[in-house]
């Protein structure tokens, strides 16, 4: 379209319904404009059926809802991240249909048309229970964006058989999600059993010298298997956006 | 090999040519090289073909050049990373053929059979000219794995157009490796520009506040655009086995 | 006033009203006084219509209401910074006409001269809708000193088109400040962009590795466009004061 | 130029030498290099007659004279920072009119026509005399930048007379830029006795718990002065820039 | 019983009852799971008679209530550390003999059986009262796991007398856990005082530079007493699983 | 008495009533409690008439009730710090006669015996009003130690004649107290004015990258004034007691 | 000795040699030297037979050969830890029979008596290559402190059949010493397959964001495994201390 | 002087020979002017006979022996800190006289007149032989600014006896100067045993957790002793300066 346009432009130009001045002008008035248009429906292609995301912490129940209102009427699907308690059940009165996850503290409410699938199963592994809300966040914001999840809960390190348990689930993963706090040394295993792309959360549990995360952030990062990738400490939603970036574009 | 060991145990078994409490004992005195071994055929399976890698800081060129010949005796093909100078001058005396990149600080030895072709090429771009030693490791690092490899030089975002100009490039890229020092602020970017993988390298470039890469590692870390993962400060050798394992996984 | 003062008490000594031995008194009695003059002379000179500030945190609202009043009854202008909901009823109840902006947490009431006008507008700009209490907090400061500002929200540098979108509004104004959170990409990009001084105020968005706002700050002060200048984190106010000492001094 | 390259095109398109189609390929082949062009002019606008910069860190003196000689040949002036005595030498040897200042550890060549001059003078005031190197930068910058500078040197707090009696040095500034290592005390008692818009320079200067330079960092971060900047760690370049971009903005 | 699972199967081979085929991919498809057996086994031999631990904090009252009762349904004791008052009554109402200590912040119920004895008594030692919660969680866990405590409390080095007055409690002692926080001094100078294992706990008594506890880890980890460990910040828990290390292989 | 109890004994041995194998087991049977009786007496020699002090926090009001009463039916003196408005009530209960002060968050009670005096004045100066808390802290001890206190409030260095106003008094004290948050800079301005001892208080006033007190922690171990000491970030107690050990050493 | 001399005072008060108050006085002059008597002593029964321990690091050849000359003249061992080649080869010209461990930078002097035997194996296992250097100075000490050493060398977690392939060796051992860099990984899986005290060492080994050894050790004080304790980093010293003195416990 | 300056002015005034005007502008023309004077001659009393101090580190020799050369010139004292070798021969071919200190690293030269004595002596006590540099430091500054000096060396708390056998020397000391790396325990347990003030060094002495001696610097500013401060890392010189002025106001 934008080719269309410059197109009409040079026409005009050719055929001297305008002049070498003004046609100038408006290329040098517009680069912004139409590099935004550009991008801007770059993409809308890479997001045709994705939800839109609102990220709610420190957003109202009111302002949360106006924005959802505002994207539901374009029949777009809606994924709302670290929502309140009370902001979810404003939703909720709006739209009766929309998914809370208490624990993920996530709401989802599905779009008009189903998100693109992506190609292969996601595994989100967890090495204890209280990194659960982190793994709900990744496995709710992996399905809205039309991914397969398979979730392996509460198998850390210091108990090894548990994680080896589950190794046929872990290789036949297309992208694994490691989500572990204190030691942060699940991904390191981990990245040694399978050679799919693991990407590791550091999660905020643990107290003292874990410093709200730093302690396994610092270790993940420090993997001894080569190639693990890290996101932010608690990031289930970043960690989940990268899985779908991968399996999407698997799917190209 | 160990498959057919143990079978061949269990044939004498069968046949009577070894006695259960034998067998038993032969088992229970490698009951972890027989896990060994599965996790050594899986190993195998993932790296067939894939150079075996050293890190080479630490290590002096006598035992950099000893693990060498072994791992070149079985035909294998060779990567050392952070390597020294002298350390490559000592290979390159036993190993003619070798390739000493300086500013990747790399030695790379072909193996007998050619690595597994991955899927895609991978974009590797970084912010400033110094950042290039970490680039050209990735790049050594992926082309060793079997990856088409672009490279996008010096487009910082202080000269935003120069990172916009190279938009097609990146936009056809399967993987984006991006490496920035000083205020990590390109992945962001790069990130909002494309759909694919996007994996950030911070570096050590940078002075006073830039605390040897950690500023750098922070914005990482928190990059406005979701779904891109980081590895450790200056570790453009993780980057490029990161993308490796999604190309290679795009592959299969 | 002072300076009135020591006249008179040089008058005296001048017509014999006062020897020399008590003249000397007075001013040994006082001499820090006389310095305090002189530099309240030129506070005052830098002052001239500028209201009074006071910092609200931890502050109770009786004791914001008692030093308001004493202001307000010399005719200055009053402007309370990081004020609670509860005393800015307070003051209100007192000053009917003051100004409470409950998103920059702040309290303005006019004094009886405007404050003197800067020299051009200042643009205010915030890579997303969470740094909106920072850009508030800046954008009463710089109203309440006399200064033009535009405003320019939620244009981080994930969606690149954004901010390339508004750069006429960035290339005209005197001074940009820059807000941001989480990586503190957008003043390296507008540094890129303008010519003009840019202010960059790193904000406490975000979570995990942010560290409360610790990782803009890094970024900011490795801004990879030279001649970006940083301030506190949330620091809305210290960088409208810095604007003002900029566009002040080119009016005069 | 770039504008003329359009400016061409258009007119072949306009007498018909050019179809509309083979310009539109012309204009979609570079559309990156016609936002570069935008960018490149407005750059140049602010740099017409500005040198070129050179961070001499990390790059070998074969580079540095490379890239030097590339600039030269069109006529503009180049400023080298951080530059070793050894490149400083390559660089004499190629331009004998090139100025080596080794305790700001620059070098500077003039170009064919001077830079604008800046509005007003910039007062460059140390706390000690070891923090004389990033002084020295900063000066050397300003000058290469069309900035008259005025030197205040080791006016620390401990002394506090010392700053005092340069009150009117200070007062008359256009910009001051305050630099300090260990307790970073100076930019608040300047802040408070000038008007002007005050830049504060951390230095490393200083052992232990100065923490190169991050004790100072902190407080002029946490200046009890209102409205005081700050820059990275020795970056007395930078200060220089944002300095510069103040006196340019007031000079138009 | 592992061992007796792979006779039978090697039996079946070496009877005909079942082919190689077949036993090898018996062998090939559970290593994992045969290894987690082995190590439940040997974990069970560890653990006879040793209660189930339950870290209590962020877990609710039911799920605490929960997990106790599927434990205690198999007549096996249990210790819960960091519990709630509210989770507290919650678990006396089900089990009305389980022991609740507010200091310690646990909940002790008895199994079946008695723990294992451990051999010789574990001295906890603190510096200041504040440290009781800590030391209380030591005590009860030590108790928990079939250990004689002796408890010395409020000895800080300040008043050196008062832990020379208790050097014959600390020499007669198997293990010494030394609690401290603020300037974590104490087990240096136990250190020095005892031949025995000496396991310092820092805690987060104190405020400003004592940083959460960061203070008195530093300085144990630096002990100036050979041979001091240290555990997490307030971590009695871990502190007495370590003694308990100690005295158990002892008795062993 | 102690003393007294190895006269009696030596007694024994010198008429006989004693034998030397006896005498020589009970001397070494307390060796601790012998030097413990040595300490405590210099101890005593030190507290002779100095008020008991009770760091408040962390306990409850019951618990302080039961130490203050313990320390009064002696008829020493005693003070409180960091007393929650609940246990001062409970106190007060007990005591009518008890100073509470609220901005301290001080008790104290004073002793049958006035604690000894100390000579010379200590000037406790503050750098801003929310410094408050910790200078009132700093009074109240000192009084309760017996040392004459001059006030002198918020003459922070961004005002430097508020400061230099007050000479005379700073330089008429024994020692001075310096207590400033953010940056920290007053004890450089003050120890370069004064020859007396400078004891310097960090606050945790401030935000973002004051870090609670890190940032005037750090300026102030880095004074550029030779010769300032510095005590824990907000410990107003902890200063005074080392200005008492001065003032009292003086007095000696 | 001393307590002979305290025998012969009391001796002498007994026969009328010495009056009660100059026994006293003499008593009282000395508490210290008494104390100091029992310390020593202690220390002696400790000692008994073990070597006396030399840090190296920041001491010149010529201090350590001195010291070394004065301790092998009582005929005592001698164990010099962190020493330089230099130093190495001084000791070597002096003492011909010293053992110069060049990887764990130890020189070795055994004593006219040999160490008394601790009870049990130590297992000292390392992550990594590149551990060596702490492994075997842990090694070297536990052989001087009279320990049976096992080695298990290069087993980190990326390849868990590697470790799980040394179980039965680590289950043999009375203590077990893991010596990881990096990710710190190791501790937590030895931890889950021992019962024995686990003590772990981090390691400098690693770039970026290990930050000299702060990543495992953080990592290892938050060990998902209870019951781990930790040393500083590069500790091997310090952990060979600790895990003999639980040997040297069990043996008593 | 400054008083007879203003008398004469305002006498010039009484008797007609200035007028009223002209003796404003006098007045506020030199505030600072006679500030400055009142201050340096302050300083001065404060100075007399004290040796001027050059902070060494970063100065080349030909810089130190230029100041020292124009010290000495007005018959002045002189101490150089942290003095390279090559610096101190640089000296001592100028001034034979002069006293180099090569483990302190300074260089003094007496002043024509002694310093003033301080009051009482000061102790200068240090935890290991390793902080022999930093007690040296200080020491040579005691002596320098005239005060006598008793040195306790290697008396750290882990061998409790061996401090204790100096408490009588600790006793009698003025001020204790208290020096130690690593744990920074040696403060706590000195300043429970004297009443004087302590003031204490940490210094950079230890690895890996010590942070150069972040470790100890914390220890000591969370002291359990109450009343102990602080100076910087390896600041033996600013302690000396500390204890300096302490002595010397008991002197006054």
């Amino acid at each position: 379209m934008k080719r269309e346009h410059v197109r009409d432009l040079l026409q005009q130009v050719a055929n001297g319904a305008l002049d070498v001045g003004n046609a100038l002008d408006a290329l040098a008035f517009e680069p912004a404009e139409s590099l935004a248009f550009a991008t801007i429906d770059h993409h809308r292609a890479l997001r045709q059926g994705f939800p839109e995301v609102i990220y709610g912490a420190g957003k109202t129940p009111e302002q949360i809802c106006a924005i959802a209102e505002r994207i539901a009427a374009h029949g777009d699907g809606l994924l709302v991240t670290r929502i309140s308690a009370e902001a979810g059940e404003s939703l909720r009165a709006t739209f009766p249909d929309i998914e809370i996850n208490t624990v993920a503290r996530t709401a989802h409410l599905a779009g008009q048309q189903p998100p693109p699938a992506g190609s292969g199963t996601v595994a989100v592994i967890t090495a204890g229970t209280s990194d659960l809300p982190v793994a709900e966040e990744a496995a709710v914001t992996l399905t809205a964006l039309g991914n397969c999840v398979v979730r392996i809960t509460d198998v850390g390190v210091a108990g090894i058989h548990r994680v080896l348990a589950r190794r046929d689930e872990l290789a036949s993963a297309a992208v694994v999600i490691v989500i572990a706090g204190m030691d942060g040394a699940l991904p390191s295993v981990v990245g040694g059993l399978v050679s799919a792309p693991v990407i590791a959360v550091p999660t905020s549990v643990g107290y003292g010298a874990a410093f709200q995360g730093v302690a396994p952030l610092l270790a993940m990062l420090n993997s001894c298997a080569a190639g693990v990738t890290v996101v932010n400490i608690d990031n289930g939603f970043g960690a989940a956006v990268a899985a779908s970036r991968i399996t999407h574009s698997r799917a190209s």
